[in-house]
C-alpha cells in the first residue's frame, strides 16, 4: 500500500460532515478502489464546539482556512465553505500556491473566478476538481469532461436548483399559489440566506456556466448568462401550461450558435411526456447532448449531505488514483473567450396577457405579432373577469428579439393591462 | 503537442466505422481535450473490399487482428469484432501481451474471461477499458468506477438491451403480440443472427455481470445470473400490468445480500410512473444505488454507431490523457469470489393463471399459496372462456423459494391449466 492521500477539509456544514463520515465509515472501501488510504489530517470551520454528529477529535483544527489549505501534512484542500470570494477564494489559491490541488462544492467561487483559477492551478501543476458544485451526486462534470469527449456537444441543459423544482411542482400538484410554495419551502429549511439566488436563477446560473465551459471549450463567463427567475410565474401559467401538455420548469440551456454561446437559465415550457416534464420536486436533471452520442439524461439528488459528498469523493479518490484532469477538460490557457449570442436560437413562446374588454382588442394584439413576423400557432381568449380578460398565445417559432418588439409594443396598443407574460417552449 | 496515441481498430462494422468518423473528423477537438492527437495506425476486418462510408486508405491493413493486435505503430488495440471467443480473445490477449492497452465494446468476452483478462492486463502493467460494452453510449462505468467511488453501492438495475424494450414497448403501445412484435424487430434488423442472445436476456445478462463486478468488488461471474428472457410475456399480461399501474420490464437487478450477490435479469414488473416505468423504445436505462448518493439514473442510446463509439472514445481519450483504471475499479486480484444468492431479496409477484370451472377451484389455489406462506394483495378472476377463467394474483412480499414452491403444487391440484406466469415486481 502507497501513502496515504491526506485531506485538509475547510467547512463542517452538511457536505464537509458528509465528506468525514464516508471516509471514517468507507476506509477500506477507498483503499481498495484508490490503491491508498485516503485520511484526513485537519479541519477547519467558523465554530470549533458544536456537534456535527462525526467524531473530529483525531484531526488537527485550524481556525483558518488559508493556514489548513498550507499545511505540510494536506495534499488536497478539500473547500466546502461556500461564497464566491472571502475565505474560500483566499484558501483555495494558498493551497493551489502551496503545491496541492483541490476539490470543492463551490459553484459561485468556479462561475466567477473559474478561468483565473484554472490558469494559477495549471501553472503550479495543479489541479480544482469540482464535480459536487454541479447537480450535486450526479456525476455529470465526469460525464462531461471525461466520458463524452468524443463528441462535440450541441447543447446541455439541466434542472440543477431543486428548491425552484421543488416551488414549481408544489404549485403544480397542490395548487399553491409562488407566493404560498416559497413560504413552504423557506420552512422546510430550501432556502439560500439570499433567496434570489435560489429562485431568481443565480446558483443555477452558475452550474451552467461551469457546464457550458467544459461543453464548448470556453472560458467560463456567467456575466453572460441570461437570467430569469421564476417569482413571475402563476398558478394559472402552470394550469395553461399544464392543459397544452406542457411543465414550467427553471432550465438551464447553453448552446453554440454561429452568433455565438447562448447561455439561458429561465422559466421554459417543456413536454410533460419528456424526462425534464416528468421531474419532481427537489430531484435535478441534466441532459448532455451530443453529435455522436445523441441524447444522455442524468437524474438525481441535487444536493444534500450524502448526495454531495459523494461527488466530492469522487474527485479525492481521482486525485488519490492519479487521475489529474484540466479543471474545464482541456488546459485552461487553450479555452477560447466566447462571444456571447443573446437568444440566437428561435422558439416558439407562451404568452399570457391581460386584456381589456374593448372592441377590436384582440385584432390589435395580433397586428403587432404580424408587425413583429411572429405568426400564431394556437390562441385562447376567456370569459371577462370585471373589465378585462386573460388571453393566451402559443406562437410559431421567433427569434427572442421579436418578441420583444412585440411586448414592448402591446403597450402602445392601450389594450393589454399590465406586463405580458412570455415563456419560451424549449425542445427538449 | 506530444506523441499521438496511436488506434488499431479491429472491426470495421456499424461501431468500427463511426469510431473512425470520430477521429477523422474531430480531430482538433480529440487533440485540445487530450493533450495529444489521436491518430489510426492500421484496420483489420473480415472482408476488406467492403463500402464503410469512411475512406480507410491512410491507413495500414491487417487481415489478422492478432497481427494487428502486435503492430509496433499500435499503441492501444480497439476491439470491435465480438464474440466471447475466436478472434477478440486472440487479438485481446495478443494486445495485451505485446504491452499494448485494450479497448472494447465486447461484453460476451469480458462477461466470460473478464477476470483472466483483468489480470492478464494487470501482469503487464496495461488496462483493459470497456464503456461502450455497456448501455451503448451512456457513461455508466465511467460513472460507477469513479463518479460514485465514494458509496458502498445497494443496487445496480437496467434496461439494457433495447431490442426487449422495443418488443415490449410495441406490445403496449400497438397491442401486437410478442410474436407480431418479434416479427418487427427482425424486420428492423434489431435483432441479433443468434435471437436468444436478445429475447432470453442473456446480452443484457453479460452486460448486468459487469456492473455487479465493479459495483461490489467481485470476480465478473456471468454464469451467477439468473436468466429469464421475455418469450413468455403475453399481451394480457401486459394489459393486466398497465390497469395496475405497472409496465413490464427485462430489467437487470443486482444487489448484495446476507447470503451473497443477487444477479437477474428477467421481466419485472416496474410502476408506471417510475423513470424505468417511462422508458420507451430502444432506449436504455441505468440506476445506481449508493449508501451516500442515493439514486442515480441515466438514460441513453444504448446501441448505434454513433453513440457506441462515443463510449468507445471516452475511453481513448482517457487512455490519450493517461488515465488508467483498473479493469473492475480495482486491482483484479483484490475482487472477491462472491458467493451466488438465487432470489435472496423478497419481493411482491405477480401470478396469472388459467383455472379450470370446477366449484372450489379459487379455493385450492388460495390454499396452496397460504401453505407456502404467501399471503394475498390482490386477486382478480374473469369470465370463463370455455372452460377455463384467467385468474390473476398480486402476492405481499414473498420469497422466490416459496413462490416456487407453490408454483410446483399448484399442478397438483388439478385446476390449474399449463403453467402459470410468475413476474416480479421490482421497487424501483
Amino acid at each position: 500500500m502507497t501513502s496515504p492521500l491526506r485531506l485538509g477539509i475547510a467547512g463542517l456544514g452538511t457536505v464537509g460532515s458528509g465528506v468525514v463520515r464516508i471516509v471514517q465509515t468507507h476506509a477500506d472501501l477507498l483503499a481498495a478502489r484508490a490503491g491508498r488510504p485516503v485520511t484526513i489530517s485537519a479541519v477547519s470551520a467558523r465554530t470549533r464546539d458544536k456537534d456535527r454528529g462525526v467524531p473530529l477529535d483525531a484531526y488537527e483544527w485550524e481556525d483558518d482556512a488559508v493556514a489548513l489549505a498550507r499545511r505540510d501534512d494536506v495534499d488536497v484542500l478539500v473547500e466546502l465553505m461556500g461564497g464566491s470570494d472571502g475565505p474560500a477564494k483566499a484558501a483555495t489559491e494558498a493551497a493551489l500556491a502551496a503545491g496541492k490541488d483541490v476539490v470543492t462544492a463551490n459553484k459561485a467561487l468556479l462561475a466567477i473566478h473559474g478561468q483565473a483559477l484554472a490558469e494559477a492551478a495549471e501553472a503550479q501543476g495543479r489541479v480544482i476538481r469540482f464535480e459536487a458544485a454541479v447537480a450535486g451526486g450526479i456525476p455529470v462534470i465526469k460525464a462531461l469532461t471525461e466520458g463524452l469527449a468524443g463528441n462535440a456537444m450541441t447543447r446541455v441543459m439541466g434542472v440543477m436548483n431543486g428548491t425552484c423544482n421543488y416551488i414549481l411542482t408544489r404549485m403544480e400538484n397542490a395548487g399553491l399559489t409562488y407566493a404560498e410554495a416559497f413560504a413552504e419551502a423557506d420552512g422546510l429549511g430550501y432556502l439560500e440566506a439570499d433567496p434570489e439566488l435560489d429562485v431568481g436563477g443565480i446558483d443555477a446560473g452558475h452550474k451552467l456556466a461551469l457546464l457550458a465551459a467544459i461543453a464548448f471549450g470556453t472560458q467560463v463567463d456567467f456575466g453572460a448568462v441570461e437570467l430569469e427567475g421564476i417569482g413571475a410565474i402563476t398558478i394559472d401559467d402552470i394550469v395553461q401550461a399544464a392543459d397544452m401538455g406542457y411543465k414550467i420548469k427553471l432550465l438551464g440551456v447553453a448552446q453554440m450558435t454561429g452568433r455565438g454561446l447562448e447561455q439561458r437559465m429561465s422559466p421554459c415550457l417543456v413536454p410533460d411526456t419528456s424526462p425534464l416534464g416528468q421531474l419532481q420536486g427537489g430531484t435535478n436533471m441534466v441532459v448532455l447532448e451530443g453529435d455522436a452520442v445523441g441524447q444522455i439524461v442524468l437524474r438525481g439528488a441535487g444536493a444534500g449531505s450524502g448526495p454531495t459528498a459523494s461527488a466530492v469523493m469522487g474527485d479525492v479518490i481521482d486525485l488519490a488514483r492519479g487521475v489529474r484532469m484540466p479543471t474545464f477538460g482541456q488546459p485552461a490557457t487553450s479555452l477560447r473567450k466566447a462571444r456571447a449570442a443573446r437568444a440566437a436560437v428561435p422558439a416558439p413562446y407562451y404568452l399570457r396577457m391581460q386584456l381589456v374588454d374593448k372592441p377590436g382588442a384582440l385584432a390589435k394584439v395580433a397586428r403587432v405579432l404580424g408587425e413583429a413576423g411572429i405568426s400564431i400557432d394556437r390562441m385562447r381568449q376567456y370569459g371577462h373577469q370585471d373589465t378585462s380578460a386573460p388571453v393566451l398565445i402559443v406562437t410559431h417559432k421567433t427569434t427572442r428579439g421579436a418578441l420583444d418588439e412585440a411586448l414592448a409594443a402591446f403597450a402602445a396598443t392601450g389594450v393589454v393591462e399590465g406586463a405580458p407574460v412570455a415563456i419560451r417552449i424549449e425542445a427538449v
